[in-house]
């Protein structure tokens, strides 16, 4: 194994989802790179079936963390990321029900890319929330044909959310079940 | 940004989608190297709802390859793993329906460290195809409580398959639509 394998395998297994930050504000060219990580992700097709919105406004976070149940780490982060689904491209090309898999694909990226990044985040989940996905339609203006999947609060960590070793051999099956 | 997130960036940037494989074996240490960095994977609640197949038989493979319409590249893989969903975890911690979100993020983190490893591979979707999961179900012989998700050939790249730039900006929005 060489030093670069060593360093993205180091990062995939370190990578913690980061739910304590210091308050500090990400730089939008920080964000664009994380949607950069995000566009590099597979498609089913290569439909690329998404969009973004990426938010660095405190009153929007803090609008956002007021009406989502489970995302008020937005108080604190500097920065976020919603990965949408887009139905007009998967209409374009052949509708098939897989864009959640390239969202999901996406977002695993964002997280990876924030850690690469010595930033810490988090994947709040959107979709199929209808209550969730509602209300950040509404505040986001998003059209219908746009469904958020995901929220990604980013920002420097505190340092007080630890990598897990979520390694388990019971779970991996040689051949056949 | 320092030189290994740049390594890590490089990573998720060149990893492309390979097809086209030499044919020679890949390593069971390996295997397991790839199904531990999909562990890594973050899942909703921490559950954790995932299970894995590791196929390095000849024949497997070659089984596989016959009866799904879209992986003949398992003819030349030089192993494959099966990410699956268990509904037993879903169940004893509270059922929900995210799992497909949590073997997708644990999908994607797979193909980055095959890359990361020199290695190829490709993701090709088994569910929610009913035909596709069954077969596999069938040939490996997988519990009603286990749904095959994502069949991921991996193997040594031709070279044939290149990268793609995917980035566009007008997938992204700024604070709102």
């Amino acid at each position: 194994m060489n030093g670069n394998a060593e360093i993205v395998l180091e990062a995939i297994f370190q990578r913690r989802s980061v739910r304590n930050f210091t308050g500090g504000c990400v730089d939008p060219s920080v964000l664009v790179t994380l949607m950069k990580a995000a566009m590099a992700a597979p498609s089913a097709r290569n439909r690329q079936p998404w969009a973004f919105i990426a938010i660095t406004e405190r009153n929007t976070m803090n609008t956002l963390a007021n009406g989502l149940p489970y995302t008020k780490m937005l108080y604190k982060a500097g920065g976020a990321v919603i990965v949408c689904g887009d139905s007009t491209v998967d209409l374009q090309q052949g509708a098939t029900d897989l864009w959640y898999q390239d969202a999901a694909a996406a977002s695993q990226n964002i997280l990876l890319a924030a850690h690469a990044l010595g930033l810490g985040a988090v994947w709040s989940a959107l979709y199929p929330y209808e209550d969730r996905s509602g209300l950040v339609s509404r505040i986001l203006g998003l059209p219908s044909f746009i469904t958020p999947f995901s929220i990604i609060p980013v920002g420097y960590p505190t340092g007080e959310d630890l990598p897990k070793d979520k390694f388990r051999s019971d779970r991996i099956h040689w051949e056949k079940w």
